[in-house]
């Protein structure tokens, strides 16, 4: 049996398209000392992998041509020479977009709170904790604020907008389209929400009568231009994404610095590996909300490791609702 | 006897030119229930004043055509109706370009630390209050990391420089030449300076082997975008000016979005006003550096008032030393 695969055939400089890519079966390598298999159930579709597939400065090391296309995995332990996994459990790691990965780190997750896998895979995983983490130490928003979320209906922005809701705020989100719009102000129970396309700037002004005091920020680029806009005197900015970038390889201006300065305002950098040794703390404080109705959380499935790219192409365009993932097996626990 | 001052004829769009200002003589006006008039004895020239000459979106008002060009003073009380202050008093006001200044809003400067007036117009004063809010409640250094500040030989960057350096952190300052770059590492003590003229990435590159921790910027443009480029993961940006954009009306792009998600760093404005309860603890500070010898304050003087707008032009070309100040009368406490 061997393991199928999506490699890098040719390096992307723009949009994503089928032509860059290649579905690829390989033998199944034996593991090594330490090492153990993964049978992958869900794999994760970010807009992440877009910015891994180009060459430029980032945090991680770019793509290369013929490597498989790095993502987070879900799966089950297949084979294992590592004493600190079994065969049969589950686990999260480092994975590719592909039904077999191999590893020397994996993240065990243990059956708990009564949740499916997927769960595990969005709002208690690494998009979820991400948000968490964000809003809670970065953005730090206080009752009675105005928070704003763009992609408020993917699977970061969607958490950090219930958490803005939760902690008191008066919460707008920014999507993509006014049908979605309306779609998450009644599933994630927003404040309002407003229309990345038409004139943003004014439809802000409109939902954020008294400005803004914190923005999870997952677009970048005009987004954020617009966004800057509106924001109060001690603005807390978390830059948690670009997505508006990631299909493009050059320099990405924008127009912060004088409204940082003249608002005395703060755009902050988020990455979840900054808190790897906190992600308990995160999902102990996400399950509560999921367990007591108070965060709602989608996810939006393809079926077959084939469909990989159109998941992608689908986050890149905002067209998912909550977290995309490409499903390969059932879910265990659902 | 009148108040000569500098009143704005033409609202500069580019360099500020003389023909965008007029000296007049004006009659001093009697002073109203609760207001006092200063002589002026020390004016303050700050870039901030020639953002204050445009007509763009910043923290205050900008100067109308005819209006006295705003900036802070030091003075002598030269007449009162209001009872926290009385004649003689050493006072310092937001002001103008101006021999005589009416104003209901004075602060009070206490004849201490045996050191001159112009020692409170500068290191003691809100630039150097400024560098020291900047530095220790935005900036944040810890011993051994590296500091980089910008406009490094001028009022705010002298004194942040100085501080990065008694906190422990090898400290890099940028100026405009070589020659003020070797100036200020003999006489601030700094461990490297570098001139902005030439490849400053490559500069910056060779004098912090480290990477950058803490950026405090002054300049903006194209100098942070050569500091971001060397930016460590958690670095934090302390945006106190943009001195290459108070030239220019339009919108200052600067590609720092990238890097700050990149390396979850942090770029945030610092505006004094936000410290205004909180002065006096950076006063005696200042104070106690000063005193000890581990600060060295510089001003650089231009006497009488028709100097101001060439001291403004100094200041915006990086030609000054330390602060900028234009004296109208002599210093009492020299």
């Amino acid at each position: 049996m061997s393991t199928r695969r999506w490699v890098m055939a040719e390096r992307p400089h723009g949009k994503l398209e089928t032509h860059h890519l290649d579905l690829v079966d390989a033998p199944r390598e034996a593991i090594g000392d330490g090492e153990i298999e993964i049978e992958t159930i869900f794999v994760s579709i970010d807009p992440t992998t877009r910015l891994w597939m180009s060459d430029v400065s980032q945090h991680a090391q770019p793509i290369q041509l013929g490597d498989p296309i790095r993502s987070f995995v879900w799966g089950r332990v297949s084979a294992s020479r590592n004493k600190r996994h079994r065969e049969g459990d589950m686990v999260f790691a480092l994975g590719a977009w592909e039904s077999f990965t191999r590893t020397r780190h994996a993240t065990a997750i243990p059956k708990s709170h009564a949740l499916p896998l997927s769960a595990h895979a969005s709002v208690l995983g690494l998009t979820g904790l991400t948000a968490y983490f964000g809003m809670l130490d970065v953005g730090r928003p206080q009752a009675g604020e105005t928070v704003v979320v763009s992609a408020a209906g993917g699977a970061v922005g969607s958490v950090a907008a219930q958490i803005g809701r939760i902690l008191g705020c008066r919460t707008v989100g920014i999507v993509g389209s006014e049908a979605k719009a309306a779609k998450i102000v009644r599933e994630y129970r927003l404040d309002a929400a407003v229309s990345r396309q038409g004139d943003l700037s004014a439809a802000l002004a409109a939902a954020c009568p008294s400005g803004i005091d914190v923005d999870f920020e997952n677009v970048a680029g005009p987004v954020l231009d617009a966004v800057m806009e509106h924001i109060n005197p001690g603005a807390r900015l978390v830059l948690c994404g670009m997505i508006s970038a990631y299909e493009s390889d050059g320099v990405w201006p924008a127009n912060v610095v004088r409204p940082l300065l003249m608002k005395r305002a703060r755009l902050e950098g988020v990455l979840i590996s900054a808190y790897f040794n906190r992600l308990q703390e995160g999902v102990e404080a996400l399950a509560g909300w999921v367990k007591s109705g108070e965060m709602r959380w989608d996810v939006d499935v393809l079926n077959g490791i084939e469909r990989a790219p159109e998941a992608l192409q689908r986050v890149l365009s905002g067209a998912n609702i909550g977290k995309q993932l490409v499903q390969l097996a059932p879910d265990p626990w659902a």
